[in-house]
């Protein structure tokens, strides 16, 4: 089986390259997941640009059901790791099930290589697969892009971490730029604000785009309050941002 | 005026995203570098890029001269703030010289948000124009997906930085995985090799697209030798590479 992870952008369905709109025609079978983190809107978004762009009568596409973290397992690597296991289980039955599929797809939000455990879920299947993938526009780009900012300053590093990491571990040493995704809300707060600067983003390249930028001590309230109303709103949200001292 | 930066990827014209060919379609005038980094070559492909997808007759192609940077300033900041001013100048005489044009693009390498001047650029430009970006596939996705391998482990945070930085200060405190742009050459030889891997890529997304991975110890050789051929074949390269510490 030669199974491809097509990065589909950030929610923009005109974040499409032609070399993912071209894999997606090439092949047999595309596996989409029915729930996801943004529930039933990003589901819809994913049939939407199916719908879209296959014009391969012979592309056929099944959804299936992600399978849930179980919370009663204590440690995170594990459910994880549990978690992955049951995922790719979900896909080799679906692939079976569909047993003539020589070329098979999964439509991967962003870019598959960033915050995203598709190729280690794909490494499970048995036989193992050949893996193609086909790169993305990222959630970091559609929030560059909605600011028309930049990612660093001239010869200058960047780095790119969790929430939660910003959280209990402070400012990363060496860099004036730090990029957070994955955030459960408000990890910003837990630094000294004095001299950052915030570029924040939810829903990034899609029509729910909500964007806030300013010295970090002006905006941090306004970003949180804003955080909340949105996810009370939409019943889901995914944020992002970049953090600069100067 | 209003300025559209578009990233078009990385030298692969099927990285272009839909977004991109629309935007394309949407302007005055596009203004396109006749030398770049990989000199005629690159500038070659954008144009077949804008033959291939422009649609629209209305929309007119300039190619500029590119300044170059003037070695005898000795001050790093100096010579590059200089050189900018130096772009923005053609930059502005190419519009005023296409003088009814309100909608004006330059095309940008990978992404805009990615070791790219074009922002800073266009702040230059007098009056200031609206400016929205488009965001395009950078080299790193391309590296990545050219290997079908992540940018980071699970959870982990990455650092982007560049050759001169890696050889000057050495491996970044408080990460696991390194990404290197913009590297002269060989910076990982300053580095210890023991227990690091290399994901390496030069041309990527193109069709001389010429990968190597494996343990640094192992590769570093084959990489700097590979490079050194592939820089004499071509007369110009490009490349990018991925460390991780296991
Ligand atoms: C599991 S990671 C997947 C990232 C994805 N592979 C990419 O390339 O952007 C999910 C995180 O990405 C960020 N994210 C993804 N899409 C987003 C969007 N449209 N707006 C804002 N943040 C987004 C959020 O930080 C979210 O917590
Ligand atoms: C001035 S930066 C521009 C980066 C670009 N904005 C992007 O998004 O990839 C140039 C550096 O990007 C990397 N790069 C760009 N295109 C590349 C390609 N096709 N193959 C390998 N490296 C590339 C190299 O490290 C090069 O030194």
């Amino acid at each position: 089986m030669h199974l491809t992870l097509i990065g589909i952008g950030t929610g923009n369905p005109e974040h499409l390259t032609l070399q993912a709109i071209r894999a997606m025609n090439a092949q047999d079978l595309i596996l989409i997941p029915n729930k996801g983190a943004g529930k039933d809107d990003l589901a819809q978004l994913r049939r939407d640009i199916c719908d879209e762009v296959i014009t391969n009568a012979e592309t056929r596409i099944a959804e299936f059901e992600l399978p849930v973290r179980d919370p009663s397992t204590p440690d995170y690597r594990k459910r994880v790791d549990d978690w992955h296991d049951a995922i790719a289980e979900v896909w080799q039955a679906e692939i079976d099930a569909h047993g003539t599929s020589k070329k098979v797809a999964l439509l991967v939000w962003g870019d598959p290589s960033l915050y995203d455990s598709t190729l280690r879920i794909a490494a499970r299947l048995d036989p193992a697969p050949k893996i193609e993938v086909i790169p993305g526009i990222t959630s970091l780009q559609a929030l560059t892009a909605a600011h028309a900012t930049v990612l660093n300053e001239i010869g200058a590093p960047f780095i790119v971490t969790t929430g939660r990491r910003l959280r209990d571990e402070g400012w990363p040493s060496g860099v004036d730029t730090v990029a957070i995704m994955l955030d459960a809300g408000g990890s910003f707060d837990a630094i000294n604000p004095t001299g950052v600067h915030i570029w924040w983003g939810a829903y990034v390249g899609m029509k729910e785009e909500t964007i806030i930028q300013g010295p970090l001590s002006d905006v941090a309230e306004q970003i949180n309050t804003t955080r909340e109303e949105l996810r009370a709103d939409h019943g889901w949200i995914m944020d992002i941002y970049l953090l600069r001292k100067s």
